[in-house]
């Protein structure tokens, strides 16, 4: 966190967005890993109270901790990323949002989380992990998109653990991912002692499968879950329902 | 399965529902424990193939193979009931319809269904099991009552671990629970390996929490499950949506 605010340099194939709250914007490249609905999703259904350490596994360009630095009065957020050009960008975009007093940008393994961060630390665990398995589908993508959209840095099991140690009893670990994997999502949850609470599916259509799960779970939360009304992001092409304009905050 | 098909007596409190397929009947006591659109919807969605043996763990009054008998092309089904009032009902119920020849309705425990069957001998299986656990919010129901509706006299996990012995690999289980339950059905069942493959919740309505959650489980499946679009129960207050009224056969 070195950069002037004044002088936030982009490189090639860089562009900045605007996340239409708060006057906040991103840095992406449009050739590396995006974010998508689902990490706004994500950040709408997070919570975190006043004075909360929060950590963002896998931040990639750290669109989740400068969502909820918007949305939370958090003390701080923690983000750990792996690549470092992903870690780069969200270091200039935390820079060029004045957010460098609330957001750290770390380089590091998920794998590692563990023994980089001391146990029990955190009040707040966020993450959008990589939702294929192995390299399952996987055609030409660079190997950047690839790392942040399949399982070949880390598996899902290893997400779990580095929440379960890093989260404080009571804490929460939210997350989204892809409905097909929940018999994996939830029993690996439940090794970790990371009890899901809160469940909500999210359909593109009122008669469509669902293709996004967000989960709440509770560190040595007691065993009771509550899955909430359907998420519905369409009332017809291209018209997104009520609920998704107001958590975009448009 | 002695009684005669012309003289199916009728017991103090007892009345005879239509169940508006086929020209099904079924007995009922409504001071006893009686069926809902749970088992109606777990017979809409679970599915037997032609020359199919189908168990069914806790029949109650035989309510999911008599319907089941009607939609499906399975040779047998045997139907297991702890309580023997409920399993007399469901005796006289089966020879009502005249369906002796394809169900069997036996007395017993579930907990020791592993040992009185064979091992790996059906190819289908279904559960309405009791959802609360233990006397969870009982007051002051009839013991009969509460043994159907509470996991007094057997636990899921005893469900799971009976349908993981007596299905054959690649056979299916079907079952309906509630939502909050969710976390422990899907450990429980990959536990005994019954992998979840298709998961339906079950909504009152579009905006309300699901209340019902369905089930299709295969004995050595691979690790993906596909979550269903919602099942919505009623459009407007007492008016069902087209899909509830077709599984009903009205």
């Amino acid at each position: 966190m070195t950069e002037s605010r004044n002088e936030i340099l982009l490189k090639e194939g860089e562009k900045v967005d605007d996340l239409q709250r708060n006057h906040l914007k991103i840095i992406q490249d449009t050739d590396r890993f995006c974010f998508g609905m689902d990490a706004v999703l994500l950040s709408g259904f997070a919570a975190a109270k006043e004075g909360d350490r929060v950590l963002d596994l896998g931040t990639g360009t750290g669109i989740i901790p400068i969502l909820m630095s918007a949305k939370t009065k958090a003390r701080s957020f923690i983000a750990l990323e792996i690549q470092e050009e992903s870690a780069d960008m969200a270091r200039r975009s935390v820079a060029m949002n004045h957010l460098e007093d609330r957001i750290e940008i770390v380089v590091g393994d998920i794998r590692e989380a563990g023994t980089v961060f001391a146990a029990a630390s955190f009040d707040v665990i966020t993450s959008n992990p990589p939702y294929m398995t192995n390299r399952h589908g996987l055609t030409g993508e660079n190997e950047g998109k690839a790392i942040a959209r399949h399982e070949i840095l880390c598996t899902f099991a290893d997400v779990a653990k580095a929440a379960g140690r890093l989260l404080r009893p009571g804490g929460h670990f939210y997350l989204v991912h892809r409905p097909f994997r929940l018999p994996e999502l939830i029993t690996e949850l439940c090794a970790q002692h990371l009890e899901p609470k809160r469940m909500r599916l999210v359909y593109p259509y009122v008669d469509h499968e669902p293709n996004m799960v967000l989960l709440d779970c509770v560190r040595g939360g007691n065993r009771r879950l509550t899955v909430e009304k359907p998420l519905i992001v369409y009332r017809s092409p291209g018209q997104y329902t009520e609920e998704i304009t107001e958590i975009y905050g448009y």
